[in-house]
């Protein structure tokens, strides 16, 4: 498996290029018989488009996405589902200026030298408008498991640089550019923003994401732990740089007559293995946190070097997203639910003849 | 690939179980020549042995290593590496009681609802004594990589509960049975895990890696990347909640202008990226940052139910490490190792023929 | 990986059925810096194209392919090189008749079987068509294999049906439609086709291919072998039914004095082992022979069922090759030099440090 | 996956060399639940055991084999099952003489040019004393078929040099050292061997293995399908130079309404596919045909170089089947049979929720 596939059974595989024709993908490994239309797949692209708010790139993308192979008469037929969507905005001479130069924080650097050319146009290969294919795969994915199991995989903003967001509902998060969680803290989401982007820098972000629903035995032991697969998907994101799952780094504190889930008849009395125990699921939420970079495509001067080793400085003025934080809760979701789908369908494999025995429902939920 | 193996190509497979005749791994993939013998492996298991200290679980095993296969007069024949750690010490009867319940924070219920059946000694698989094959296969992928780039990767305790621990050395981690990177620190680590062991409690931990001399170029775009595959090689190991490179969570609260890092003909000026920009290495130090939840097998009662569904308590009587954390050190090292090794080879396969352009060095290092 | 990727490092990626809107690939691990174009690929396409002689199908398909990643002013930039082929002349309605029937010989019945659903136009995804991918993504091997190591990839028919093929020249291959390497068999196959298409009947073939330059050293021990993969990757070639190595099933009734090559400092004797030995290769050329059963849509009737279980006939009257191996000597070309560049990676991954001892030539070649 | 594993999810990892302390393997993805023990193992292994007739090697092997995880209470508990075999008879003095010289037919060059280094004892890693490995994973394979499915492997000498041996029964095979199904040709092999031996010539042999009961829908479209994977496993085998599928070469003479198996709703009228449409099981018996080529050990001198380039002469006077075919039944059922499981856990994986449609029945058989 190369680098622009992932998942073992549910096995997505990534093409395209910012300032290239299109992006595209496979799906590979999708039960057959689940209705599907380009419109699935929309809906969630949708979620992620730029240019949807003044607060994140101006870049004008429909994202449309065609459907190319997989699906007949509607439904999915077990083959590979090739999707593309094409790019449509690209300004390549935003970025004349800077195919000699290095940006501090991107990849600029590191492909130069590993590959000895690098396409500089908006980042290329690097650029996070990969995600649509992300998004795209996910959509597939979350349709199957919520289809199949009840499956809900949702996230939300829960930190915009300073401001931490409470959890209120998940209809908020549908309801607002941030994806926040608090219908209350919009506004001050908003303004932040507005003197962002006027300060001419950015800032980080975190993203929580939940999976509701999921079985308890996804997961396998040691090194093919779903929780272990969680994280180097969620750390394949463009920006992020940590991942927690239940408790996460909360649980350096914690002794362990606090962090040991208790069960009881009803259930898991509490949460902080965050629905993941020995790399199983244990049939409470599984969640998921994110921390994201601030975006290091900014308009103020930075110290670095061009390509022949010399000092110079760079602004960078094309259009960015002041936050890649806000529009990565989708992204989120997607691999989350790619990951999820992956281990189902790799714990059907395996144990498809287990009786399973008495379950214990979730106690941990209200 | 399955649960039971991890990399591409530097390639380990891994079984046995706490309380059966053996654990063993196979390592496949690694270059031939070079010398290796059972002697390098012992040493870095011996790093995690039980028993070396008051503070940690009293098991007594010797972790005597066989290498079995692919090593001929002394050197790598390039064939696949067999090994097998025979277990010594099992007290099985120290877990009859609890065959018919499920310890809170452990695999037990999710083994048992996944599989139907489970090896309920010791936690059979989902044992931490796993590790020993980590820590074994990681030893030859640390040879090799101080031979072949000079790379080291090198670990350290960096807080235990609520107790943090700054840097002073590297040599100060070997001196102490903590990985304490501060001798200074030690008596106090020391009279905070006795009363802790006092209180039939436990605690949590963070373990910080460093690689440094990791080369500029390794990593793949998009799934591949390498900071994804070391947040998944961490999260598997056992008890780990939570993966940082770089900066990490703190990235959330930076502003852009503080985490990109700016570079200048000496280097990188910092290292908020932890060594790595999209996915590739920079050739600055690789930084990871883990959080270890607190040992689940405690002494104080706590609430289960057994595998009828009935309530009950548990206290878990066996020998346990009050904080798994302090042996976590050489764990974590191992994984780091071995998932730059296997980046190490996928980088050559495709890359071999580029000519590096002109490299900076590591101004982020005084 | 799943069924429609394969390659460890030169990983191919496939998508597309006979009646939908495209077909396309990805090909990933591709060394970056190569000079390439879509016209390189086309040429292979061109060489696989229906409707170049009276003997082959009379689809109309121009075959265009367009890349859409991975290259950047013309040359690979070490990331995923996405391509697209646009269907154009499907005739869905030839298929109308044969949707709730299964055609013997075809996947018909097996598809609908394993998915429960179907894709009965063209034979969906069981196409043959789909062996486009194949040779646009052997173009990109091919010719990194020739840059880089002056290897070379022919094949050539060298039985049709009755006729066997002596052959003369690899020149005499490309000048005819059926890759007939003896340019003076040429109108006896011609006629033997002109009868076959009459008579409504079909016929098998067999397609030698020949990799010349092929390094020594290739090839890993036990599963991963050379000849495995080569295997491998023939079989799933529509209609291939046998794959040959070397002297291949002529080596039962050989004695072991006969067989085994011997060696001079000149090189070997003979190459009776085709190229590969204990899986890895001598440095001789390697040598792949293909069984193709006979097309099995054909116009005289034929016993079957439909979909219901009821008996019934059917004729099959879309158009058709009477002879899938006349179009196949480019698609196991294909293969073979994708498995090859695979191999050639994965080699220089675990090796490159290996200095060889001194090599001896190929004495088998005059 | 590198070279020394195989399969998707019913994985398998070997290690081990002809004169080092054990071989030894790791079974991944069995399914949990299931009775196994060492005596299961051990029945197969002593099938292909060396030392049980004159005719073949007279190395002394109990092959004894421990399995030292994945087994609790005489089940399988799904996870790695570990097991070793113990060398007991290496003499590898009698490998001396031919460590400075390379056996024609063998991979002793080869290895060499690879590694650089080589372990000559007895082939090393390319001795085929590996398949002790392959045929104590394909112990469970079979084990696990039998149960689920009433699956049955079995395979039988079909050709020992020019002796050609037409099938009886399956009871003759298990009767006889060679694997012969016909009881009466018994005589005639024993002569030609004893002739044979006695020429210090070794001979070929056909191997013909059926898998009987294989559910319709097994395999995947395009690179992954069975027949695809049954070749490339087969291929892997040592001295394997030949796959058949079906009708194989055989099918390159046929015309298509001859080799196109026609249906009734009493099933196929005949199997010349060998129970593979498009990739994907008929439910017709899975037959494979396999070509061996002679021993390449043999008494008679051979030209040959040493490792210095310089011309020499060698004869091999260890102790060697003179037909490797002999003891291949065993292995080449192995192979089968890890293929049918991985295949039949990856379709359930995917299709799981398939509601297959009336099946036919297998009218090919009587």
């Amino acid at each position: 498996m190369s680098g622009n596939s992932f998942g073992l059974l549910f096995c997505v595989t990534s093409f395209g290029e910012s300032h290239g024709p299109a992006y595209g993908g496979v799906v590979d490994g999708c039960p057959p018989g689940m209705e599907l239309s380009a419109a699935d797949l929309q809906k969630e692209l949708d979620r992620r488009k730029p240019g949807s708010s003044r607060h994140v790139t101006q870049r004008r993308e429909s994202d449309t996405v065609e459907i190319l192979s997989g699906v007949y008469q509607g439904r999915t037929t077990g083959t590979a589902i090739g999707f593309l969507v094409r790019n449509e905005d690209q300004r390549s001479k935003d970025y004349a200026a800077i195919a000699e130069k290095f940006r501090p924080g991107h990849a600029d650097y590191t492909y130069w030298q590993k590959y000895g050319v690098r396409d500089a146009r908006g980042g290329g290969r690097a650029s996070a408008r990969e995600t649509v294919v992300r998004v795209a795969a996910g959509a597939i994915a979350k349709k199957w498991l919520k289809a199949r199991y009840g499956l809900e995989v949702r996230g939300y903003l829960a930190q915009l640089g300073p401001i931490t967001l409470g959890f209120k509902s998940w209809e908020s998060t549908g309801e607002n550019p941030f994806f926040s969680p608090d219908p209350k803290a919009v506004p001050a989401l908003e303004s932040f923003m507005d003197e962002l982007r006027e300060s001419g820098d950015s800032c980080g972000a975190r993203v929580n994401v939940v999976a509701s629903g999921v079985p308890v035995g996804w997961g396998e032991p040691v090194y093919g732990r779903l929780d272990a697969d969680i994280a180097g998907a969620m750390m394949s994101i463009n920006a992020v740089k940590g991942v927690e799952i239940g408790a996460g780094f909360a649980a350096i504190e914690q002794k362990g007559s606090e962090h040991g889930d208790e069960m009881t008849p009803a259930g898991f009395v509490s949460n902080n293995n965050g629905g993941v125990l020995g790399g199983i699921s244990t049939g409470q939420d599984v969640t998921v946190s994110l921390a994201l970079k601030p975006t290091s495509s900014i308009r103020l001067p930075r110290r670095t070097i061009d390509v022949r080793g010399h000092p110079t400085t760079i602004e960078t003025t094309g259009r960015h997203d002041p936050c890649v934080g806000i529009r990565a809760t989708p992204i989120a979701e997607a691999m989350l639910a790619c990951v999820l789908m992956d281990h189902a369908l790799r714990h059907r494999a395996q144990c498809a003849d287990v009786v399973p025995p008495t379950q214990v429902h979730d106690g941990s939920k209200p």
